[in-house]
């Protein structure tokens, strides 16, 4: 009669081990961040009590910041607890930039992801686990609420993130949990964890949200922070679809060319607003941008790049990222300055500043391998004076001319690498080795080949 | 020196102004919803001091829900308000469903906006204005977010509504300002208003979120209303593109059949679980759903649609829209029960439960005019005794055999019109008239045409 009641809800245990194991096969070797808090404790334990079923190779790993009077406390603390479980530790000091514009928390963060990260990967780990809980989730929304974000912002930590070469996978496994629950099975388990004294202190923003706001909508909505969660889920989904339209509609306007990768702006201008806005966003994104531009900003851009017409440039730059418009195309790379100079040790390929330089070996043709040794040639940016030889029996001209007269870019025209001997200038693209550095027939040489723009990888 | 400091805002009602001249030119005929609070008495003077200027010919509507023991003076407020500007006035009595499923707050507000909306089209009005503000939408925003809700929800309310054919169009000018500019504003003009008491109770959720939760924002991010109001625009702004990729990949879909439009299994099979979600959530409200469905009912929807093998149905209602599968196509209609059986009283079309009834007229063929005497003929649902004859010629059959044969939908044969003098059936959908009801050649005829489903007006 009273089943419904005595039918106990399932442990939190099991349940943080299936939503592990919904990203991660049996036998994984997972990196467990480690702070000694309520959540990540919860995360080791209920990791550690599903291991030997799952077959997985824990390690688990603490920060310290140096900033905290207990830091040495929470790390002694985080070592006792791996080691009462015989798993892996390791700790790891982290100088934070207390002076940085980002500020405290975000310097921080960053430190810390760089740690993490960083032995995820020494350790061949197949995922970084952290120990985000729906209330985490719910305060990034309402943070990124109040600052005004767009979806993106608001579709807040993904539970999967897909590892890419700069850093691991990592996995969020209680991302759909409340805090009090995991605070319920932690008693319940009689665990024993610290609290972090920072997270009494209201002048960080979270905080605030944390102690101020969400005590209030939980106690009209008791379930407020795993609804919040689930929100930012469904906000994600739209993301990924308004990613796939403007990947969609990025394709149909792409163009190559010999410099790389450039967008019709005729094209653009057939796009509406919206459509128009979700497609520079996401192009911003692709290229690097670290931030999203606001409204303003995105609006006027759009209005130069439909206004273009020949000969104007419209250059922008965004959050690292730099555009222009060019011959009907609109182009887009990394904001840097001219790259270094650096001499050529033989690498058959360089990359230097935003591109890359091959040095293809060929026969016949080419610079002559013997005429350039090794530790001699250098590859630098345009110098005023460079006049630079376009091939076998053409004169000399200034880097302006011959970049005219192959197209590229003016934009590019500072990025582009001169290779120099001494003070000789003897190439740059557009140009073809000539005597006396080219190689003569049957000879061995080499190639230059550059690409302005390596690839990026696409943001998670 | 101090240029910057003694540089007025631009006036309030300047901006007000502004934003409505935004969507409706100047001579246009405005309906203002005024409550006789801060909010809707900024508005009407705001539009009072443009009126001159735009030509605008104004006009507002109190109403009158009669649950507050003040509501009488409420009216008596607003029409003395409007009387001083010169500005007519009309006062609409409503009954509230106080015992409504759906809350007192849901009710009252259906009753006043049938009320406002039935006014705005009795003047011809070009818009019904309301005076919601950025804390009106952050409020939204909030709600919607503590209830679960998806982007749509989010996206709050739009600052223009176009009309239909069932409602004017709807414009917000005060979208954009918080509840604290209008008050300084209404301070400024020296204004007087009226205070709803209700609004102290908390019980209801929109005033415990006005009263516990944004406070507390504001506190910290004194801009958090208009903020928020942002966000929810922008997201109004992301639902937009996601509507538009539903209709793309739903116009890919479609197939016209004899019956009506449906949407080809195969298709929705090849597109992802996020597409389809997007494009099955569309579908429901384009064909009227008076709610979104939850993820887990879509989930399961897209499951047994993907999982649908001939012969099966998968029948599925959702807040008022009924959906089956039948040979390899996915169909969606209003739910309904059958409907009740009419008298033909001569009228060339009928709306008749979801669909339409046509009487072509023609000659030679159809039924005889002279045969079927306006005020005998009766359009009813099928009774399980029908013989209906299929042509000239043809036997008689039951109307489940007939659906059959001319593959009518079987969710439809509940639906199909069966044309009947008397006890006995002379035709449904499908069938032909036959003697002894036909048409001679040269005489004049009717000819049944039925459409399952009357086009539906897109939502806004």
């Amino acid at each position: 009669m009273e089943s419904s009641r005595s039918r106990r809800s399932p442990d939190l245990y099991a349940r943080i081990a299936a939503s592990t194991a919904a990203h991660l096969a049996d036998g994984s070797q997972l990196l467990i961040g480690l702070s000694g808090g309520l959540d990540s404790t919860v995360l080791l334990h209920a990791l550690a009590a599903a291991r030997d079923e799952r077959r997985w190779r824990l390690a688990c790993a603490h920060v310290h910041h140096g900033l905290s009077p207990n830091a040495d406390a929470w790390a002694h603390h985080c070592a006792a607890q791996a080691a009462a479980l015989g798993i892996p530790f390791s700790l790891h000091r982290v100088q934070v930039d207390t002076a940085s514009p980002d500020g405290l928390e975000c310097a921080a963060r960053d430190a810390r992801y760089r740690a993490l990260n960083a032995q995820a990967q020494a350790l061949g780990a197949d995922a970084l686990l952290t120990a985000h809980h729906a209330d985490d989730q719910a305060e990034t929304l309402l943070h990124n609420m109040v600052r005004g974000a767009g979806l993106l912002g608001l579709a807040g930590m993904p539970v999967w993130r897909p590892a890419t070469p700069a850093r691991p996978a990592q996995l969020r496994p209680l991302l759909g949990l409340a805090r009090s629950a995991l605070e319920a099975c932690a008693i319940e388990h009689g665990l024993v964890w610290m609290d972090d004294e920072s997270n009494a202190d209201t002048r960080y923003a979270r905080n605030y949200l944390r102690r101020e706001v969400m005590p209030r909508l939980s106690a009209r909505w008791p379930r407020a922070a795993e609804t919040m969660s689930g929100v930012a889920r469904r906000l994600a989904e739209a993301q990924t679809l308004l990613d796939g339209l403007a990947d969609a509609d990025a394709a149909a306007l792409t163009t190559a060319t010999e410099w790389g990768t450039a967008w019709s702006i005729d094209g653009l201008r057939a796009l509406d607003d919206a459509r128009s806005r979700n497609l520079l966003r996401r192009l911003l994104r692709v290229h690097g941008a670290r931030t999203a531009p606001t409204e303003a900003w995105l609006d006027e851009w759009l209005r130069q790049i439909r206004a273009w017409q020949p000969g104007a440039e419209c250059p922008v730059t965004h959050a690292g990222v730099a555009g222009f418009c060019h011959r009907g195309l609109l182009w887009l790379m990394p904001e840097q300055p001219p790259p270094a100079a650096v001499v050529w040790q033989g690498e058959p390929a360089i990359v230097w500043g935003t591109g890359c330089l091959r040095f293809d070996a060929v026969v016949g043709r080419g610079f002559a391998s013997s005429a350039l040794p090794v530790g001699q040639l250098t590859i630098r940016a345009r110098q005023p004076k460079d006049r630079v030889c376009r091939g076998p029996g053409r004169p000399r001209a200034g880097v302006k001319q011959i970049a005219q007269e192959c197209g590229l870019p003016p934009w590019l025209r500072d990025r582009a690498p001169i290779l120099a001997v001494g003070r000789e200038a003897l190439w740059m693209p557009g140009c073809e080795p000539a005597p006396p550095w080219q190689a003569a027939p049957g000879e061995p040489g080499w190639l230059p080949v550059w690409a302005p723009v390596v690839a990026q990888s696409t943001p998670g």
